[in-house]
């Protein structure tokens, strides 16, 4: 049977450490140096095995997941990646798995450039928990509560393809070869825009990322920023891949409220409108005085909304 | 049912947050401010229920010590709490038991100076994990690699403690009341020595934390340096509380091999003899050249050792 020591030994040792992780796996803590004039953003992910995942999903697969989910985080608060611990809990130290579990999180961090710094690995049912740390200058962080009215509200890439992928994945949705690849590769890979994040630190008044569905998460920044939001229905970003198939009522549903999308929502003063098309974002809403979000169709006439996002318990 | 958002509101959420946490519990990430030229330090601890504790334990005992064991790791680097965060999978939202959870993580939170910045809460098997947080002046850190030949081997409190506490709630040792509270303390309070570990910055050559045991831990400083270790049974400090009940046989087995001590287990060069013992820390064996570790009688005959510390699978 394989032991703690060697299985972290084995697979959760990189070969070589960037220059900001001082000391990695293998000691009581690891040691991460933040640039001069940085701030240290940390936030953790955990996916539990039935309730996040089915059993038999690909280790691989859910190795990138879990890493791109919590890095997700970092994005929102306009923060560049320093490291990421794991806590594992296995049931059992099945090497094919880990071998596999181990590949695909090396893939993950080599893509975000999020090195492996520390972890734990215990016995139990099987849980993933990453953590990841990031830096942003003091005081450029981009919090949910700097909204004002007057903002425009904005989303990076497209909505409602997280919904769509789980729709697929179980059998609630037919699509063609090209956009089931699409739909996978959104679920297991969701693409993380540090380069926009970074750049919104000097534009954005107010960031989260859409993980619980548009109206929960733009809702967020609402109320802890204290202003409400009206959103273009027609504005939102759809992708083509799937909406025939699913439908203009079930892609709306989705783009508002279905969640594991993974793309950044934002507020910026409208002075910044020109350059944020230009780094590929979409421009859906504004911020105003008072609370609560309404959605509006083409003519500006307010939608009734019944979904309101993903909670867990 | 009690939501995830006003589970976090109600219960993970402090008044109070001191200077370092600029952003706590309630964004997307939180975000600490180092003091000036320090690192972080960074570990993660998970318990598992069945596996680390069983389903019956006290909350508020169970948050305490699974805070206590994960700050034990930052003493051992000779890090000072900045914040941690905790990731917590629940089989159900039971208010009563967050009650008593929330209560002794504020406790254990207070008592060593580290705030609650963050997490993360998903319904499955329980699962507790905390990330604790530290600063270290630069290139100061107490790493396992670092004992030299000539060193001397140093432990902190008491040995033994961990494993006698672990018998006694498993019904395999009987003491009396004041030996039994003692233990008790011992294993959901361990006290983690942070002037100490501070103090060890300019004089520790090498530190650990004993929690997988004695030999174990000292193992892993000598293969890290590349050195060997004696270590001299008749100066392993052991509590009177419990060595009476247990015998010297079981006692020496326990402080050599029992793990779940979270006393410091550290090496330092001979000049700092007087110092050390100043600050309560007992003197235990030398460091030399080469590789392993003998345990020698009273008379300097080594002892035959069976027993090699707890490993998880």
């Amino acid at each position: 049977m394989l032991g703690e020591f060697e299985l972290i030994r084995r697979y959760f040792t990189p070969s070589a450490l960037p220059a900001q992780v001082i000391t990695g796996v293998g000691d009581d803590c690891a040691v991460l140096r933040l640039p001069p004039g940085c701030d240290m953003a940390i936030s953790v992910d955990t996916q539990v095995c039935g309730v996040h995942f089915p059993a038999e999903a690909d280790a691989a697969s859910l190795a990138s997941r879990v890493l791109r989910c919590a890095a997700s985080d970092l994005a929102a608060m306009g923060a560049e990646p320093l490291g990421f611990t794991l806590a594992l809990t296995l049931p059992q130290a099945d090497e094919q798995w880990l071998q596999a579990f181990a590949s695909g999180l090396q893939q993950a961090a080599a893509d975000l450039r999020c090195p492996l710094v520390g972890g734990d690995t215990t016995k139990g049912p099987l849980t993933l928990s990453v953590q990841v740390h990031g830096s942003v200058p003091a005081g450029a962080a981009l919090l949910r509560s700097g909204a004002q009215p007057g903002d425009e509200v904005w989303v990076s890439g497209t909505l409602g393809d997280g919904a769509a992928a789980l729709a697929l994945l179980q059998g609630r949705l037919a699509v063609d070869a090209a956009a089931g690849a699409y739909l996978h590769s959104r679920f297991y890979q969701p693409a993380i825009d540090f380069p926009l994040a970074l750049a919104l630190r000097g534009m954005a008044h107010s960031c989260i990322d859409v993980s619980d569905g548009l109206l929960a998460d733009l809702g967020h920044i609402c109320h802890a920023s204290g202003v409400a939001a009206r959103i273009r229905q027609a504005d939102l970003p759809l992708s083509a891949h799937w909406r025939a198939a699913a439908g203009d009522t079930q892609a709306l549903q989705w783009a508002l409220a279905g969640g594991d999308d993974y793309r950044l929502c934002f507020t910026a003063a409208p002075q910044h409108h020109a350059a944020l098309q230009a780094l590929g974002a979409s421009c859906i809403g504004d911020i105003s005085a008072g609370s609560g979000i309404v959605v509006v169709d083409a003519r500006g006439v307010p939608c009734e909304i019944t979904a309101t996002g993903f909670r867990h318990f």
